[in-house]
Formats: structure tokens, sequence, C-alpha cells
């Protein structure tokens, strides 16, 4: 039988089964939720198993455990490596969400006519890791699969995969493999699949202000002392200046311009200025002078303030000046920025930016390194083959502002190149409330994926 | 028997008495307390008959009712109106306190050896407000009372005292007074009995920024939106220039400016920077520039913000966009600045700061306006007189920072001057983590109080 046979078949189950999954809490941010994601670590052991894993075994790390699962047919075969994750991002602020963020339910939209998934982690990352749980269910039933498969399904995705390189480096023979393939990025459209070739870095970090010892009534000491919340909006706003540009020093030293003609290469991907700002109900776009949207968010670092806090934030009033302010602050970074340099140079920055009225503390909190993959190794091009076997066009490699930071791992400590066949969509609200997955994304994912399998099994010939 | 004599004899009880008032969570702020504050004006009316009213009554407002209670020897002779609060502030953030905000306990400090009374509203203002109680109950008891007294205790001061002006109005002729008498503001040190002479003014606000219509993924949008935080920072950050002046157009412009020799007459005041900076342990103070800590908490209009929030502030790290971020922002007022008008100049400028990638919404929340007491009326003369019988020392005229909008409201609707006899100290953490009042004060107010009444009622001979 074939992919499209089966999937067709077997399609109520397979949503059935992802609805389950997402039930679960499995939000590793908050040490609250922590049985939850220990009961994720086993549902999705339980799922290896039954989709025809040999060996599954969940794995103990310094933090969430890794699900490792594999099926070799032959050792002297080629083996693919999936990694996906099946923690989430924190469902704040719940009361955005339509409906509740682990009660999934199917909804119409106008991108998604058949349905969509809404839950936490409906696509992120749960959905697309579990696309590849049932295209091996087909393969092994099928008798389908033409070379060896391991997967390693991690549960630190969302707060920096920490454990992660311990795990790569105490288990580099169990996990050698001749590619990684990842679902864990989008596709430019549903009818314009695409293969995402780059990745943004990343540099996490809290900061903290501290003025009096303690809380002060802003009618006694207001104006007498420095205020930590005002302090840190101004430091904050000196990290750009009047163009946009981060004005940390050095931070730009090792920032890969593109050429003329990859920027111009870039400008033929279709792009409506008016419908995204539409579609985010702004009013004008915002970003660093001298670049495009489509330039701002990939090939472009960034600087974001993710969160702040101080003070009074209840209802009504409170005259008080605060004794600390907070900020959570990333930066999204391109190759070939080093999240380590960059971070330390954000500290040095922002320790220096803070008058003598005040303290400040800078906690990094987690990184990685960008990332661009050929688009000529075999991995892309058995790709970029079982998406024109499934959607009848040639996939467009696309550089994406995301970072999956763990893929410049890989390649440090695996050797191995990751292929990143993403099928959800931009608009699907991965990290925001109502977070959804189209069903015919979820589907069409599983259909795919055995065609890669064949096709770099070929190809490796 | 004379005052000290009598709360020799009764301060255990009127210890005890006060720590029951104050287990009662009288959080106006806050919806959820609605009923600790209705339940905080029974107890209130309650205290007020057993020390000696002859009509008490708790009259209905828009809001939080009003205890209004009486008791008059002889309509010829003068009349004292007691303004005072039941409702307290929010005791956030909880997790500061060494002792529950609700439970008061008895612990001294190095300020307070024989004991103060930690709790919210221990100060501001249940205990200074019920030393009027136990001072009525002195007088009643021992036949002291030379003249009428009214009282007037509202619930709704620390949001703005939203029903009073509606209350007033409709209650002129019951009102009706030659002096209003408060204690809600504190005096200069134990051994310094000092009369707050000028008050400053507020104007609340709270402001919110809208970015994108939901949470963003950083990495996707990142660098091509405004992110409505950043943005927020930086309109903050111009509220101020780089000498901490305040750039809002016409801010200043009926700023009353001291003479160089008033200013100098403040200067006589005791006051060590060094020691106000090591109690607040900060290694500079910070200000407007041109004028000392003195005057920049109380000459001078200050702009502070009481709180922000925005974005994920939970545990970990969440990589998103917010939609929305949000401040509460308040400017301290002084004599001529009107905050009805100081209102609309925020809204303005800060409608204007906002660049065209967000929205920007401010709602004013309550303000009100300074002032500045007489030192020659006969109200003035009787305090000073009464501080003279029991400390032995004549108080100075103190112009605070703090804010009782009410005052001037009772000048325009009742044509009474008020007098604040405070008894609390700047170290008493009003609107802070452990809020205290001294035993000491405490006592010293109850004692000191009857001995306004004498001198007051002498002095309209």
């Amino acid at each position: 039988m074939n992919t499209r046979s089966y999937v067709d078949q077997h399609q109520e189950r397979f949503i059935k089964e992802l609805i389950e999954l997402l039930k679960i809490p499995s939000i590793s941010a908050d040490p609250a939720y922590k049985e939850d994601v220990l009961r994720t670590s086993e549902a999705v052991e339980k799922a290896l198993k039954d989709a025809g894993c040999d060996q599954v075994e969940i794995c103990e790390t310094p933090g969430y455990p890794i699900v490792y699962g594999e099926k070799i047919v032959d050792p002297t075969l080629p083996t693919v490596l999936v990694y996906g994750h099946y923690d989430v991002q924190p469902p704040d602020p719940v009361e955005l969400w339509d409906s509740p963020p682990f009660e999934p339910v199917i909804k119409s939209t106008e991108i998604h006519p058949d349905g969509a998934i809404f839950a936490r982690g409906a696509c992120d990352d749960k959905g697309q890791m579990y696309m590849h749980v049932k295209a091996l269910e087909y393969m092994t039933a099928n008798n389908q699969l033409p070379c060896n498969i391991k997967f390693m399904i991690e549960g630190e995705e969302e707060v920096g995969s920490e454990s992660l390189e311990w795990f790569l480096t105490k288990n580099r023979e169990k996990l050698a493999n001749d590619v990684i393939l990842i679902s864990d990025t989008g596709m430019i459209a549903k009818e314009t699949p695409s293969i995402t070739t780059g990745l943004r870095g990343l540099s996490y970090v809290e900061v903290e202000v501290t003025g009096p010892n303690r809380d002060l009534h802003s009618g006694l000491y207001g104006g007498a002392v420095a205020n930590p919340i005002n302090i840190l909006c101004d430091m904050i706003a000196q990290l750009h200046d009047e163009n946009n540009h981060i004005t940390i020093p050095g931070f730009y030293d090792k920032v890969d311009e593109l050429s003329q003609e990859e920027r111009a290469e870039m400008a033929k991907a279709p792009f409506s200025q008016e419908e995204y700002n539409k579609k985010l109900d702004i009013a004008q776009e915002h970003g660093e002078k001298g670049y495009t949207t489509n330039e701002r968010n990939s090939i472009r670092p960034t600087l974001d303030v993710n969160g702040i806090w101080g003070g009074y934030t209840g209802e009504g009033a409170k005259t008080v000046i605060a004794s600390k302010a907070y900020a959570k602050i990333s930066m999204r970074l391109v190759p070939d920025q080093d999240w380590h340099e960059i971070t330390k140079l954000f500290k040095e920055h922002f320790e220096q930016l803070a008058p003598p009225s005040v303290k400040v503390l800078v906690k990094p909190h987690h990184g990685g390194t960008a990332y661009v993959t050929p688009i000529d190794s075999l991995g892309y091009q058995a790709a970029s083959k079982a998406y024109e076997d499934t959607f009848g066009k040639t996939p467009i490699p696309q550089r994406s502002g995301g970072s999956i930071p763990i893929v410049a791992l890989f390649e440090k400590e695996l050797q191995s190149k990751s292929i990143l066949m993403g099928f959800g969509l931009d608009s699907d609200a991965i990290h925001s409330p109502n977070e959804h997955f189209g069903v015919w994304n979820y589907l069409k994912g599983i259909e795919t994926i055995p065609h890669f399998y064949k096709h770099f099994t070929d190809l490796k010939k």
C-alpha cells in the first residue's frame, strides 16, 4: 500500500493519537509540570514501540529524559536519525486562548478549511514529531523501511536543550547516522513547500536592576532616588539607536553580510507587506533601517525584550517605587556570530549602561549558534524529491528567523548534517495563544516522510 | 485624669483593639477583598459608638461606604472634623514581608525599642486614624471634650477617594466644621515633632502599548515588527532628559519656584545624604539636576513608573514578542500644577511619542492637587501648642512629598483648612513590605490629640 492510501485509511486514528499526546501539559519551563513532562516521555516511548522500533528506552539525563528508539534493518545500510521534542512552550497568556491549551479541539480556519488541531504543542513540536512516528508505522507495517532509523526525542528544547550536549557526547556510537531529519520549522505556504536552510542563533538573558533595598512610597522618595523601572527602561531604550541598529559594541563584527545578488534572490520570494501588516493589525512595520521585512527576520540579528516586570501590576493604583525591576531579553543571531561571545558583549555593555545609583545583574539563560545548511547534500536532494512526489512541486530553500540551536550542536558532536522538513505554517501561532496545526499539513507530513527514506537510501547506493 | 495617665492605664487594650482592626485585609484596590473592606467599615462604626459618638452611620456611596460619627456638645461651640481612612494599600510583594501582612505582630526595632506593630495599615492609616477614636474615648470618659467633634472615615483613599467629592457635595451641612484634623502623614523624628504644611499633588495613569494583534514567535517575527515592550521602554525613557527634567511640554509652566531664601531655610533641616543612602543601600542618589534630595522629594514635581509588565514573566525562557505592554505611571505635583491639566499634557505627549508601528492607550486613574497650608491659622497654632504640651518642643512646619489629594478638595467643598498632625516616621515602610507603626508613636498620638481640642476651643473664644 502506498503512503497516501495508508494515511487515508488511518487518518482518524492518527489524529486521535496526537490529540491524546497534546492533552499532557509538558511545559519544561515550569517545574510545577515536572510529572507531566515525565509522563509525556513515557507516552512517546510507547508510541515508538507501537510504531515498530525494535528497541526503545527512556534515557536519563541531568534534566528531562531523552527518548531513544531504533529499528536497525541492516547495519550496512544508511541510518537516518530523527530528532524532535516532546516538551512545549508555556501557554501564557492563557486568557487569550479561545479554548484551553491542553484540551485540543479541531476547528476550521480560513487557511485550514479541513480543520486544524488547536492546542499548545500541536505544531511545535508534538504534531510534527509525531508525523515521523506515524511514518515509521507505515514503513514497518508495509515493509517499506529501506534503511535503519533512530529516534532521539528530547524534553528540554523549549528551555535551551541543556542536557542534549551531555547526552550526545556520551552516546556518539549509539547515535551514529548518515543524516539527521527534523520537522520543527515551517513551510512557506500550503501550496509552496520549502526546506529550511538557515536558522538564526540565540542568546537569551535575564536582567535585574536594583535601586533602593526595599519598596518605597513614591510620594516620600519619588524624585530623590533612582527608580529601577525607569532606569531599566532607559537602559533597554539605549540598546537600539535611531535606525534600530543594536548598539552593543562589537555586536555586528562577525555578521555574515549577504551580497546584493543574494539579497536580490531573496527578494523574489512572494511577499506582500500590506497583507503582512493587515494580518498582524499593525499600521506600519518596524525594524532595522536599510533592510526589508524578510531580511530583518532571517539574515539580520535582532534584540527583543520577551518579558518585563516590576512594581505593582495588580488592579488599581499603588504609589510605590519598586526595589527591583526585571526583563528577559533575547537576541537572534546570524552566521557567524558566536552566542557565547555575544552574551558576553551584551553583559559588558548592559552593566556599563547602568548609572551608579543602581545595581545591575545579567544572568545568561541559554543560547545557540546560527546555522546554514548546504543545498547540494544527498539529504537535501532526498528531501527535495520527497516533496516533489507528494506536492508535485520542487521545494524552495528558505532561511528562517527562528532558532534550533541543536543543529549546530549536531554538526559539532555527531558530524552530521540536519535536514529541516517543516510542515507548519507561519500562521500556526506557535509560542502564542491558539497554537494550531492544520490537519492537512499533519497528514501530508506523514505521507511525505517515507518518500525521503526511499530517495535517501537510493542516493546513498 | 490627664491624657498621659489615661493612656498609661489603657495602653494594652488600645494596642489590642488596633491589632484586631489590622487583621481585616481592607484592600480597596482589589475587588476580591470587597467583603473585608465592608467588614472594616462596620468595625469602625462600632469603635466610634464605643468611644462616645452620639450618632454613627455607615453612609453608602457609589463606591465603598464612608463612616460618619458625631458628638455634638453644644451647637454654639466650635466643631472639629476628623478625617481618616480605613482602607489599606495592597501588600504586594507579599514574599518580602517578614510576617504575614494581616497577622499583626509587635517587634522591637532600632528606632522603636519599645516595639512597633507590623501589619499593612499599621501606620497608613488604621493606626493613625484609631488614635483619634481613642482620643475621643479619653475625652468622653473624662468629661474633657470642650467642643463638637465629627468623624468622616472613608474606604477609598488608596484608590483615589473617588466617592468622597460626591459625598461632600451631598452632605455640606452635616459636615460643617471649623477645622479638619488629619493624621495621615509623618513627623521628622521621634524627638522632632512636625506639622505637615505642604503636600504634593498626584496624577496617576495607566498606559497600554499594543504592537501585533497576538503574541508572536520572536524568531519568526523578531526584528520585523515593533515589540511593544521595547517601544514602551523607549517611550518611558523619553519622559526624562539627561538632567532628569521631565520632558512633557508645559509640565513645569505653573510650578511654584521657591526663592533662594526659602530654599536656604529648607536646607537648615538636619539631613545626612550619606546616612540616607546607607539606609537605602544605594551607592548614589538620583534626581533632578540642580536640586537637593530634600527639594527633590518635596518642592519639585516628579514622574515615576510604579509598575510595568508585559510578555513572559514566569520561570525560565519564552521566546515571544508580546502583543501588549503596560505600565502604571504617577506624577507627584507641586503648587500650582493642576492635576487635570497635567494628566491631559501627559496623555498628549505620551501618545505623540508612539511610533506609527504601535497603538497607545492612556487611561487616567485618579489625581489630586498639591496643597500648602498656612502656619498662622488657629488650627495650626492649636496643634503647635498640643505638641508643646506633650513633646516639650515646638513642632517644625514641614513640606512633605506625599499626596493627600483630599486636602485641596476639603478646602474647595467645605471651605475648611486641614491640619496635618502626623505621628508616623519615614522609616515606617508605608506602602512597602513590613509596614509598621511604633507603639510609642501610637500612644503619643492618643496623648497629644486631646490637647489640640482644648487649645483650639480656647483660641476660638
